[in-house]
């Protein structure tokens, strides 16, 4: 990459999402320096015909199964059509885990690693060297540039096609750092049940996510039921090409929109077009999904799920620089969300967990 | 609007779109200068059981149910699983009539006039002095910029809810400007059938349009069956506001999308995330669209709809300013895209003709 080329990929790569990882990597949460206790894996009894097996009895169960209830009562006064019953979920840390560090970062650790026989001068080259030599304090500091040209190497200059192919590969072969399972696997098992439950109720389920779209895509379907058409997220500009007269898409270095804060209000709009009427996220990345989302007329429904289970999973709200969540716990009660406690609401954590 | 807004404005307009209305307009094809015949209302017998009923038996007929027989036959060579059955349709010249100005332009120039009273300097100010006056020659000579400021003011400044109320309470009242009928009166009732034949088969069918998709959201559930999430058009970028605490989506004159040529392929990508196994269009501006869907492997049906009717529509293709086809005429044979003769192959044209 030219100077000049790596000064305009830095302009246009995605600031936020750079300064994240660096603040993940500054702070010594690389992955190398991160624990997590064993999981549970005595899976309770499911009670026949509850539709959500994996949650005890308790106000979060309560409230999605009442909402439901509402929505769904053909004459009552909360009734919605289902065309219009659209559920959108945050996915990192909504729908699977995102410690310690987002699966995506992982994958462009591992991507950086894979084609480095292509690039021999990585190997005394920063920020390369680093990735290549696991040295996650020397990534941190080369900075946003360094991440930036990391993320870049990893997730453009093939085309669409291609990056599918790579992304199913990694995925169906790499393993959460400390659990030792397929990141697939670390999907919560209670999550899956109110996915399952809405569609069973009428509902389209969507992904809105800040991570890639394109790296969610590929398995999102097998894994969570939801369609690609379904899957929001994060997504860098392609160009229309011919190769040998057969059309292909090329990933290019630049962001076409990061679906992260109000820039997922904007995805659900180009995407979906018309408001959910529930929505489910983590961190304060979601609070303007949920904003959007329970701000229109008629019954609405906003869900966070906190992560407080140290012991099965990781607890984390206020000081993290993963999903971080502060204005969302906050503004909750008086916005009427509600708030998952998973150590107690959640009789399992992990899709895992219940085999 | 500041000289510095306009340069920004000029820049970032859809200037594709800008230079076919002025196409459109120096040659004479403003909406007063061009004449259509009145439609026949004659409908045939429509044979029992036939999904197709408007279609005559022809090659264009037996091409759709041969195609969708063989990709629903479980078990057969060219069977294709329901999640995969995406099939996509342009709008203008495909679904509903493009003549003599496409639809958008003609509530463009309704949307001026509604907004004249709050701004009584167009009185006799170019371009909108000759909006108001009905002067076509007028405003095609205000050039590019003129129609851009057009296009600007009758789209940008609104919020996405605010548009939607505009686009309804147009498209419920304006009437086409020599049928004098309903504009979604005016869609092609052989194509209602495909849609509906194909969605009875297990497709999931999208509209891919050039034209702007919060201009068609409002109305193609009703009209087409079509739900908004299902939608892909042209786009204007939007900004996340708070107006009195609540969330609004502000609409600004900056284009974020051309969804036309290889734009559609990229509409395609964004909002789908997989390859359509069928495309249908009528113009050149589809051609990448059905090159895209038919180059993927397995069965692949593209469809081109080739206005021939001078009679009960219009008569158009390689000379027109508007759904100009030239290319997709020339390569449909060896590429075995469907050219659908209508007036040899429609036993109806409109919806409102089979009442």
């Amino acid at each position: 990459m030219s100077g000049a080329e790596a000064s305009t990929t830095r302009r246009h790569l995605p600031v936020a999402f750079a300064l994240l990882l660096i603040a993940i990597l500054v702070t010594g949460h690389g992955r190398a320096s991160l624990g997590i206790a064993a999981a549970s894996s005595q899976p309770e009894r499911i009670p026949s015909g509850d539709p959500l097996p994996s949650w005890h009895d308790g106000p979060s169960k309560k409230a999605i199964v009442d909402f439901v209830a509402r929505v769904t009562r053909a004459g009552g006064p909360d009734f919605v059509a289902p065309p219009a019953r659209i559920a959108t979920f945050d996915n990192d840390g909504t729908l699977w885990a995102e410690q310690p560090v987002y699966v995506q970062f992982a994958f462009a650790l591992d991507r950086v690693k894979a084609l480095a026989p292509q690039h021999p001068d990585w190997r005394n080259r920063a920020p390369f060297k680093a990735v290549l030599d696991g040295d996650m304090k020397a990534l941190a500091a080369s900075g946003e540039q360094g991440i930036v040209e990391v993320m870049a190497a990893a997730h453009a200059g093939n085309t669409t096609d291609e990056f599918a192919t790579i992304v199913s590969e990694w995925i169906a072969t790499a393993r959460h750092p400390t659990r030792k399972t397929a990141y697939t696997d670390m999907v919560y098992q209670p999550m899956l049940e109110v996915l399952a439950y809405l569609r069973a109720n009428g509902f389209k389920t969507y992904i809105v996510s800040g991570g890639g779209v394109e790296f969610m895509r590929p398995w999102t379907e097998r894994v969570y039921g939801i369609p690609p058409e379904q899957v929001i997220g994060s997504r860098i500009k392609v160009r229309h090409e011919l190769r040998n007269g057969q059309p292909v898409l090329l990933r290019l270095p630049e962001v076409d929109l990061v679906d992260d804060k109000a820039g997922k209000v904007v995805g659900i709009h180009q995407v979906i077009g018309r408001r959910p009427v529930a929505a489910f996220g983590n961190s304060d990345g979601d609070f303007e999904m949920l904003e959007w989302t329970t701000s229109g007329s008629g019954p609405r429904l906003g869900v966070i799920v906190h992560h407080t289970d140290a012991d099965r999973e990781w607890a984390y709200d206020r000081a993290s620089h993963i999903g971080q969540l502060t204005r969302g716990l906050d503004e909750a009660p008086k916005r009427g969300w509600v708030v998952v406690v998973m150590k107690q609401e959640w009789r399992v954590i992990f899709r895992s967990d219940g085999k």
